[in-house]
Parts: C-alpha cells; sequence; structure tokens
C-alpha cells in the first residue's frame, strides 16, 4: 500500500530529497519506519493520506501570510552532480550556440555597472541559455524544475538593484533572441512581443504607424525585464507604467505549466487579475515569453517647453498646480540645480548653453489649438511661481537637442563626478511620493548627501512624484554612500512614500520594502510566491527574504 | 513529544477537524496509533515533523497550480451548532442593530432582481453583520476563521453574475456602514475612503473641488463591489476601470491579517502589485476596508455630441478611426437601433424626440479650442462614414437630458419589453472584444437572439470594445434565453474576447472563464486562492470551482 502510493507521484522526489540530506530530523519518521516494521507503515501512510488533501489542513498553517520564521530551513537544491547532468541535459536540447559557460557571459549574466550590489565571485549562473521559443524556456524550465536548479530569467540585463544576480547560481534564462514583434493590431491599438523586444526597437518598427508605446526607461531595455519592474521613464504622468500598458501576457510557470493571463481587449473583469500579478514580480513568480501591449498614437503636435526657477519649492508648486488645472500633459522633468550645474560646466547637448538653475522639462500634445492653449496656462502658472527664462521648442532639431539632455543626464552626471573626484563612483537610485511632498523629501535629501562631505545631482519625473537622486562619492565612501541612499529611501517612506517608483526591488531594497509595507503585506507576497513556485526556484532570493538563514551559494 | 507539538497549535483545529470527519480512512494513522504504541507515535511525529515544514516538500504538490482534482474532497465547514455559537460570539461584539437575522435582510444579502443567477431558498447568511470600523471587521472575521465559517463581502449588493450569493451559508458582512471620506489630498488628486462610500457621493462630495472619481458603473454601486468587480462604466475609455484608479487597498485577509498593499505615490515598483491582485478578486482572497483612489480634475468644457448611423458596421468603422487619429475622447457609447427604437416608442428622456437607428454619443472635453477642434474632427469622420442627425450640446441642461437616455437605458428598455411581451424578463449580461471584432460580434449576437424568438436591445462602451446586449425574453422561455447568452460568451471568446469587460465572473461565468483563459490559467487562480484562504472561507464558489463534488450548503 505503501510503496504503491508512494511509488508513482512522490517516489522519485522523495528519495532525491532524502539522499540530499543526510542529516536532520525531518526524515526521522521514515528512517524510524525501517524498525517498526508493518505497522509503523501504516501508521505514516494514514499520516501521509491525510495530509495529502489539498491543503492538508493542520500542516498547511491556516494563515493567509508565510513569516520568514515559518521557513524552518534553507531552501534545497540540486548538488553540484546533480547541476551538471542538468546541463548535459539542457545541451542535448539546444544547438551549441545556444548555451554559454564562457567567463564573460557569466559575468555579464550577474552584474553591470550602474548595479551597487555586488554578486560575490561564486555568484555566477552555472549556465547561460538563450532559448528561441516558448517551447524551449519550458523545456529548459521543466528539466530546472525536475532537478530543483534555481532559473534566473534575463533580457536586457539593465536593472540596477541586484535583480539578475545569481544568488543560488543555477541557469540563467536569457530571453534576448526572442525579439520579434508577433502581431500588430492597428485597429486595436495593440501588439504582440516577444519578451526580448527592446522598447527603442519597438518604436522605430512602430513609427511608420504613427503609433508609439508609452513607457520609455533606460536605453536597452527590453519588453521582458520591463514588465518584471513595472518600469516607466518620462511619459508615465501620461501613458502610465508598464502595469497599465500590458494588457495580457504567456507566462512560462516554475513547473514549466504555460499559461495566457488575460485575452486581447483592453478591458476585462475576467478572473484575477495575473497580468497585474506578474507586472513587477521580477521573475520570481513566472518568466515571461509574450506580452500585448497597449499602443498610443503619436501626437499630433508635440512642443519641449524649459522654464527656470530659482527654488525648488518654485519649481514643485509649478507641478502641482498645473496638474491641479487637469492639464494632460505628455511630460513634466525636473533637473536640479545641481544637475544644471553639471550641464553647465560640461555642457549638456551639443554646445546649447544651460542655465544653473532648477529646469523644469515640459511636453506639451495634441491639435495646434490644444498645444497653444496649453503653452499659455503653462507660461502663466510658471511666470506666477517665479519661472524664467521659458523657451518653447517646436522645431524637431530643438527639441532633440533639449530632449537629449534629459537623456544623457546620467552619462553626463558621472562624467562631471569623474572631473570633480577621482575616479567617483555614481549610485542611482529611485523613490517616489505624493507630489505634494516633494519639495521636502528633495531638500533634505540634498542637504544629507551635501553634509555628509559627498555630490549629488537630482532628476525627477515629478509628475509622478518619482525622483532619482544620483550619490557621488570617492571609493573609499562607499559605506557613507550606502547610508545617505537608505536615508533618502527612508525618508520617502516617511513622507508615504515608496522605496521604489520604477526600479523595482531586487536585492537592493529587500529590508525598506517591510518597512513601506508592513511585514504582513510581505509575508503576503511571500505566500503568493511559495504557492506558485513551491522549491523557490525562481530567481530566488529577490523581492523579500525566502531563506531564515540566508544562505547564498550553498550548495 | 507527539503531544507538546500539537498541542500548542494544532491541536484544537485538529480535534475539531477529528470530530467532524467520523469515517474516512483520512485520520487513520493517528487512529492507529492507538494500538502501534510509542514507536508508532515517533513514525507519525517524524512525518509531521518532515512535512511541517513548510512548504512540505513531498506532500504539498510541487507544481504551480491546482487543478480542481486536486482537492480531494468537499471544504469542511463548521457544523450547524458551532456555527450557532460563533453567532452568538459576534452578536456580543457588537451592537444589536450591527446585525441581522431578519428574512428580508437575509434575502437581501443573496440576490437582486437584475441576477439572473438565483440562490436556492436555503442559500440564505446565517447572519447580517454590519461593522463600523476595519477592527469590526477583523474581529468577526477572526472568529470565522477560528469557527471555519463562510464569509461574504457585501457593499452595494448590485452585482450581476451572483456574486454574493451565500453558496455555503455564513456570515454575509455588509460594509455600507463604513461610508467616510477619510482624507482628501487635493494637490495630489487622491481620496482615501471606506468601501461602503457609493461613487455618486463620492462624486457629489468632490464637485466643491472641481474634481471626480473616473469609473461610473450601476448607480447604487460602492467603492468595495466596484474594487471587487473591477468595474467600470461609461468613461472607462478616458479615466480607465477600476483597477487604473486605485492606488492601494487595506484588506483583512481571511485569518484577520490586516494589510496595505501600497502607500500613497502614484507610481510605485515595490514589490508584488498585491493592489491588482485584490482588485477584481470579487471578495474571493480578502475584504477590502479602505481604498486610496486616483482623482480627476472635471474637464475644463465638455460637450455632448450625438450621431445617427443607418449600420452598425459605419458607427464602429467610426469608433476605429477616431480612436485611431489619437483622439482623447471622454466617452464613446453606441446604442444600437433596436435600442434606439425602444427610445423612439417610450420616449427615453423627458418628451425629446429620438431616431430609431444607431447613435453614437460622445463627451468631448478639454479647452475651448480642444473640444472646437475634437468637434470638427468627429463630425469629419462621421460623415466620411454615413453619420447623420449631428447634434452637440454644450448647454448642461441639453447634455444631461441627452446623457439621461443612456443612463436609464436599462429601464427603458424593462418598459418597453413588458409593453412588448407580457411578464417579459430583461437578461443583462456583458462581453468585450477587441474593437476591430465588435461589428461581428453585435451583429451575429442581434441574430442569434432574434433568430430564436427572443428580442434585445444593446448598448456599449465601444471605445473599450465592451458591450452589454439586454435579452428580453417570456418568462416561459428562460432556457432559450440562457442558450443565446451563453452563445453570446462563446462568441466573444472564439473572436479573442473575454467573458466580461466589466461585471465579473461570480457564479454565472464560471465555466466560461476556463473556456477564454484555459484550464492552466484557471488552476493558478484556484492555487493564489488556496494560498492566501486555505479553508476556503471566503465568497466561496465565485470565480471558479473550490469544490469537485460541487455540494453548495451541504452542511
Amino acid at each position: 500500500m505503501f510503496i504503491r502510493h508512494f511509488g508513482i507521484n512522490s517516489r522519485g522526489v522523495f528519495r532525491r530529497h532524502y539522499s540530499q540530506r543526510a542529516s536532520g530530523n525531518a526524515l526521522l519518521g521514515f528512517r524510524t519506519v525501517a524498525f517498526v516494521g508493518v505497522v509503523g507503515i501504516a501508521s505514516s501512510y494514514g499520516t501521509y493520506q491525510y495530509l495529502r488533501s489539498y491543503p492538508p489542513m493542520d500542516v498547511f498553517p491556516p494563515k493567509a501570510t508565510t513569516p520568514l520564521s515559518d521557513l524552518s530551513q534553507s531552501p534545497v537544491y540540486a548538488s553540484e552532480s546533480t547541476v551538471q547532468a542538468a546541463v548535459r541535459e539542457i545541451r542535448q536540447l539546444l544547438r551549441p550556440d545556444q548555451t554559454s559557460v564562457s567567463d564573460g557571459e557569466l559575468a555579464l549574466h550577474s552584474d553591470n555597472s550602474s548595479n551597487f550590489h555586488k554578486p560575490s565571485e561564486k555568484e555566477r549562473p552555472d549556465l547561460v541559455v538563450y532559448p528561441e521559443s516558448v517551447e524551449e524556456v519550458v523545456s529548459v524550465v521543466k528539466i530546472c524544475s525536475k532537478y530543483r536548479i534555481p532559473m534566473v530569467p534575463y533580457s536586457g540585463g539593465t536593472s540596477i538593484e541586484g535583480h539578475f544576480i545569481p544568488t543560488r547560481r543555477g541557469i540563467c534564462i536569457d530571453v534576448g533572441r526572442m525579439n520579434k514583434v508577433l502581431e500588430l493590431h492597428e485597429e486595436d491599438l495593440d501588439v504582440v512581443v516577444q519578451p526580448g523586444v527592446g522598447w527603442q526597437d519597438l518604436n522605430a518598427y512602430l513609427d511608420e504607424y504613427g503609433l508609439m508605446f508609452g513607457p520609455d526607461p533606460g536605453p536597452g531595455a527590453c519588453i521582458g525585464g520591463m514588465v518584471a519592474t513595472n518600469c516607466s521613464g518620462t511619459r508615465a504622468t501620461r501613458y502610465g507604467t508598464m502595469k497599465d500598458n500590458v494588457i495580457g501576457l504567456k507566462v512560462v510557470l516554475s513547473d514549466g505549466t504555460v499559461i495566457k493571463t488575460k485575452n486581447r481587449p483592453r478591458k476585462s473583469s475576467a478572473g484575477y487579475n495575473l497580468t497585474g500579478l506578474f507586472v513587477g514580480s521580477e521573475g520570481t513568480l513566472g518568466i515571461i515569453v509574450e506580452a500585448t501591449l497597449k499602443l498610443a498614437v503619436q501626437p499630433e503636435n508635440e512642443v519641449v517647453a524649459i522654464v527656470n526657477f530659482n527654488k525648488l519649492s518654485e519649481a514643485a508648486q509649478t507641478v502641482t498646480e498645473l496638474f491641479r488645472r487637469g492639464l494632460p500633459l505628455n511630460a513634466v522633468e525636473l533637473m536640479d540645480d545641481r544637475q544644471m550645474r553639471c550641464f553647465a560646466e560640461m555642457g549638456g547637448s551639443e554646445g546649447r548653453k544651460w542655465s544653473d538653475r532648477n529646469l523644469l522639462l515640459f511636453k506639451l500634445g495634441g491639435s495646434k489649438n490644444t498645444v497653444n492653449d496649453q503653452i499659455k496656462i503653462v507660461k502663466q502658472i510658471c511666470r506666477k511661481n517665479g519661472g524664467f527664462n521659458m523657451e518653447v521648442a517646436s522645431d524637431q532639431g530643438e527639441k532633440d537637442e533639449i530632449w537629449r539632455a534629459r537623456k544623457v543626464q546620467l552619462w553626463t552626471s558621472i562624467d562631471w563626478a569623474q572631473k570633480m573626484i577621482p575616479n567617483a563612483q555614481a549610485w542611482p537610485t529611485d523613490v517616489a511620493v505624493p507630489i505634494s511632498k516633494l519639495p521636502t523629501v528633495i531638500t533634505e535629501t540634498v542637504n544629507d548627501i551635501e553634509s555628509n562631505g559627498l555630490l549629488t545631482t537630482v532628476v525627477g519625473h515629478v509628475g509622478d512624484g518619482n525622483i532619482h537622486a544620483l550619490v557621488i562619492f570617492p571609493p573609499d565612501k562607499r559605506a557613507v554612500a550606502e547610508k545617505v541612499v537608505h536615508n533618502m529611501v527612508k525618508r520617502a517612506i516617511e513622507n508615504e512614500g515608496t522605496v521604489s517608483g520604477e526600479h523595482g526591488v531586487g536585492i537592493g531594497k529587500r529590508e525598506f520594502l517591510e518597512q513601506e509595507l508592513g511585514l504582513d503585506a510581505v509575508n503576503t507576497m511571500r505566500r503568493l510566491k511559495l504557492a506558485l513556485d513551491p522549491h523557490l526556484l525562481l530567481n530566488p532570493d529577490k523581492i523579500f527574504q525566502i531563506d531564515p538563514h540566508e544562505m547564498r551559494i550553498e550548495n
């Protein structure tokens, strides 16, 4: 009886598990069985039968959340030799050029230069795979699931909170070659794409149709990672973040099951919003293999306007009043006077002369008359709040020149930092707060950074209350930099804000997430993770702890 | 050893469970223990210890989904006498006027006149409670959780897919008295409200600030239920559905844990999008006790425009072309020629004469110039596609008169139905499809309904591809009505559509949800349900099956 039931479904797993854990009292019952004979077996079987009704009523904790303390042990992953067996299996499945173990590729898939949460030297994938179809992703996931091997999905590799550090080694699944636009539905204003499509390439493709995709994060980002981090960019004020622009997803779950989260209509109340759950889940719940995205029509006319302010609070007040008027601005960006000083010194954009005062940049779009009306109101409200040097650019060259400064802001700041401080490093991060809290949070942050002897430049998607303060520090001040970054995050939380407006949590902000939402909300997330990924295979250790002992790469 | 471990956490539950299930082999192990003595106990304990590590590696199915077949039995709820004990406990906690068992209240909390999925006579709550604070909700939930009593959250009671049928009896938690606006943040354009606030009352409150809340579902709907069904209405084209308008939620989970899903910034990438998961979860994952909502600024100028079309396809083509031009329309509604005939015969709105041809209704908003530009383009595209009788109303009285027709459409249709067919009944339902599929789906649906000898009127939030075909039938044709409703839902699915654009799934559309998204997606939803509500207490049987035997009210 015992054999029959365990034999079919659970025996293989059970045996593997047993062999992996030589010590511990976990298997006491089964080891005891060896001498208690048939009565003991009946007893264990009964318990097993009782518990196998899902959810096992008394063992499955009758709660709605999973505190870390409920996890009695570190996750158990495959041994080194099992991993090597799996690697061989995967290689039989794919062409030679679809896998790599070169040092360069392994390093590239563990870290990037903007990430300040560094992997250890041992934190490298065992293998990088480059699937070219959903079926190939599924095959790889099934092998990983069978052997309990961690998987880290990867697309553009531009995330900066340590999102793709292979903390438990395993297989990095790079979907970069799944980069096709599958279907364009021009009449319905949607498009179906693979996860390796870059947002810039997508917009280049859409240009001839007069269409565009709203979110515009950092250059190089691809749809898969953009979905995973719920990113946005300068246009979120008007077009929303990723979660507002994804209609539906195709996702490979931890055991290789493929689900479609929604059909193609823009509106649906058909069951749980699985789309919304996977957007922002940072690869911890499933691997995005297809996305249906909302498109927008390119604005008929669009102008770029810039205006200086002596005080940050004047700029912030201007933004508040503009939104309070209901003006549908296509973008509102702030660059603070430190950032502007940096442009004034370095030249931001092909020889243009920049004032070193706080700057608001606007994009205004619509019919000619609409744009003119908006310019009138923007001018009036800016002037009222002390704005000066207002310029409106409608010529494409001039518009591009101005906006390019915003786009190269990070690199200009880094160049400036290197000039100011030899070998300076620049730590980018983001928080978001209600718009009314912006002046306080920015001012206190800048004061904190500077009074700690470091430099900073601040830019913000202020229409969304989202700011990026770049912390610039000499290499020996890493600890101070970390402190002021942490202060900024805490300050955001104290001002009803969030630890990240668009970058995500990754490894870098896990502890702050608990401070922002409270342990119970994070325990709810952990519960969902365990439900969809019971063996904790998908991008382990990201967003929240899954290991009470924090044993990164211990297998 | 055995006693010590079971004693503290699990013993109470275990005993209750044992006493409820006198037969079955589930407890074989523990009953066997009685005669195997200490060795058997050690064996069971070892198994228990092994399995209690969460997730129990071999028993908790190592999958990402929960097919119905994994649930080996019907959910086990409290016995009648336990329920009565719980009712007494709840009554000690609340004032006498905060609970009811009157026949009228019990019936009101089981059904409404627009719902065609009728509860049986036994399907009534054991008790209706009217909590007035989050703490009171938590207290009631903790009692229900302790005794395993089903709970059905209730606010406006306007949902029509059998959403609040107490299929397992239990406690109906009516949050209607939690109806306060808690905080208005005018500068940040957000508001914090309790779940019993009606959307109409909210807008009345916001009016003096020149603000508004986007979603406008049927009259009487309250925020709690609106969140739960991810509803929308005529303004979704411009302002989005509930999921786009909820910034964060406070939710009471199945065990009484209270979580906050997000802080107040409009943008956040801080962990899983719990907000998005609870929006549209139909009371099956938690009880919404507070919501932070996005507000919009009332349009500076808004006009209402109407135009007739001889052919439905002409109207649909007009909508497609308008969106393709990127026009930000505040609303686009369709009423088909059957609906218009009904207005022509019944008088839709205080004496106005209506043509009996297909009608598009628009709301256009913005600055005066913007509106004028929009009118020009709308006129041009309508004319090109065969539109005639175009009227533009900017006077408030005239605008209200026209829009009122749209708002009373359902009642006018029902009056007309009663005139055409004695004792006619009218079954309202909704589906949504990509806009390009609208003409096919509407035409085929109307043909199907009429060729089956029934009557229909069609209205649609066509900007979102969302249509409502009212199926009008004599009482003896209930089965035919059901057939054509099902055909419509299937037709939507065949056209890449969804079983519901804004009403939700409830009891009424569960089987179709599986057809739309596939079993694996529904099994993923079931898995999430089990994770957050392991004893299946929250609004059982809605959205998907949780009982392989479908034993509604069996205790």
